[in-house]
């Protein structure tokens, strides 16, 4: 009944190739804190636990609330269910070890109080080692079960945009066509949104991370839709900009300004080429016309399991692209008062270069 | 437009009593890591801020998506945009200050590796001090504007439930009643659900974190109903669980004996009680009918600006209870094939006892 998160084969090559990346740094575990992470890589889905990796075993400790649960999710991995606490139990479990024992573990995912914590109840012995980001650099590249998500998920946040975009008309409030969105998004099989439904319309649209409100949608203003789904667990993502009414003349060329910057990223994508590099090209588009002053985040982010992923486009980011790597291109441009326009799609790099994986038209619509 | 998350009066006696809490520790400062602390006393509600609060004043760090955000948004505190990162821009000016600082942080919101980038950039002048749970303390007794976004919220929910069961038969997927429920909240004027929503049903019922499949409901299930909205940035949670169809001698006995567990957990709560007494209540009723090992959770938990706040009603919590704390009571039991049956409310802590906040009637409806 429930479905499986992860292949048992996908399970055993992920963490094959996780160990072959701590052995390198001549660490003997892996202490996996972060919840995608663990899902990444057993399968279990649960919000409370802490997956132990060494040589020969991997050990997801979780609570009470889980057992039945981790009883059906997880793929090879023991589990072992801690009755006063997962710190503790890990903290138990690592100190019951013979010999010294160098533990890496993820800076960006542990606080300083479960560091506190899992050291007091390890003891000396187990020497800790920062090694960040050795997950997310498996999980930036897909393997060919994650791209069939992927795609489905792509393909579902195109329908429900196609099928919702009728909603998106004068007197309605921003939170009802979120609701109109989201509501489509689980009809289609998501099982919700990856992220909180963006509807941002008239001057708030300039705010680039605007949450829906009551304000109803009027004549004559922009309102930006950023929508996403869970779909087997993949994320997608995608962004259109309607106009409600005729658009000036300014405001037309502020929209074609946005397409031309997304299309020349998106031509820039192939394997090898910058993260930095697929950003810059969108921003030579603005400087050209003025606009660059306008476009204040980055041109994109990896995703998958979530919403933000490795690799970002964006300035100073050296990581290069590889094939089966997916990212959203996403420029745009915010003008107090006036409002702001985004257009985002989400792209594959294949050794070809860019396939583009949403599918909704990027015409400008005046509804 | 934008409605102000804090009125300027409760954001200024909010950072009154936090300076009043960090001076009793002989600090200097307070550095505030997380979210919806920052909301709490500040009003800001984008994704990326750190606010540094000292004996005169306040200043928010933000990043350039949230300029114009910021400046609609924030009371009482100074902003800095920072464009090269926050924990950079904290560093700096934490390093320009004259003479030596005793900063405290709470360790469980600040993971080590941004421990380590904020030491190293604010030098070795700034004394760090591990200072837990500051500002939830304050945040578990709620100010009287608090209380009537949270009175709103659990009135939002309980109407949502009454409106939404009709759809709860069979042949309807979970993931279908949970996109009702969420759009119905939406539609009522919710900025989204403050959790995921749970519909679970027949076997999968006895996971009490399930999230809702494509699995269709059947005749003769339990489904477990378990709901929340975010109204005005307050939290409601409230769990029904039914029978679709007549349930069995066994399965009424189930439900009466929860029932009987939140009905003595309620009663049990008045101001100076310990969260550990309304835990044992409930477990006492479980254990007069040998059912105490299928009830594998706490007994509830407070919230507010967050789903789950101080104080856990657990073993071993031994906060007393005060007057404004608003906590949920929600007792259940899981077993293994048959379901699950849990039955929860919001419960006001006042002078005279209980006041529960849901309102949705707790009759065992057979659908």
């Amino acid at each position: 009944m429930a479905q499986k998160t992860v292949h048992a084969k996908s399970a055993r090559s992920r963490i094959h190739r996780l160990r072959l990346s701590f052995s390198a740094l001549n660490a003997d575990a892996l202490l996996v804190t972060h919840l995608p992470n663990i899902r990444y890589l057993c399968g279990f889905t649960g919000s409370a636990a802490i997956l132990l990796v060494d040589a020969s075993r991997a050990t997801l400790f979780t609570d009470s609330r889980y057992t039945l649960q981790a009883r059906q999710e997880v793929y090879d991995a023991g589990t072992v269910v801690a009755p006063h606490g997962l710190i503790r139990a890990v903290g138990e479990a690592l100190k019951a070890r013979r010999g010294t024992m160098r533990l890496a573990f993820a800076p960006a995912q542990l606080t300083v109080a479960q560091k506190t914590s899992l050291q007091l109840a390890a003891g000396a012995r187990v020497r800790w080692l920062t090694a960040p980001d050795l997950i997310e650099r498996l999980r930036a590249v897909k393997d060919s079960d994650e791209l069939t998500r992927m795609r489905q998920s792509a393909r579902l946040i195109s329908d429900v945009w196609t099928a919702s975009v009728r909603h998106v008309q004068p007197g309605i409030s921003e939170l009802a066509v979120a609701a109109e969105i989201e509501r489509s998004m689980k009809l289609e099989g998501a099982s919700g949104p990856s992220f909180e439904t963006i509807v941002a319309s008239g001057p708030r649209s300039a705010w680039p991370h605007a949450r829906p409100t009551p304000k109803l949608l009027r004549k004559n203003e922009l309102v930006v839709l950023d929508q996403g789904a869970i779909l087997r667990d993949y994320c997608s993502d995608m962004t259109r900009t309607v106009f409600l009414g005729r658009p000036s003349v300014r405001v037309r060329s502020l929209y074609n300004a946005v397409l031309e910057a997304q299309a020349a990223a998106i031509a820039a994508i192939r394997p090898g080429v910058s993260a930095a590099t697929v950003d810059a090209t969108a921003r030579k588009v603005f400087k050209r016309v003025d606009l660059e002053r306008y476009f204040t985040h980055s041109t994109g982010h990896g995703l998958g399991l979530e919403i933000h992923e490795m690799p970002r486009l964006g300035r100073g980011e050296e990581t290069l692209l590889e094939v089966g790597m997916v990212v959203t291109v996403e420029p745009g441009v915010y003008l107090e008062r006036l409002g702001g326009i985004r257009i985002e799609d989400e792209v594959l790099v294949t050794a070809q270069g860019a396939e583009v994986l949403t599918s909704a038209s990027r015409e400008f619509l005046d509804l």
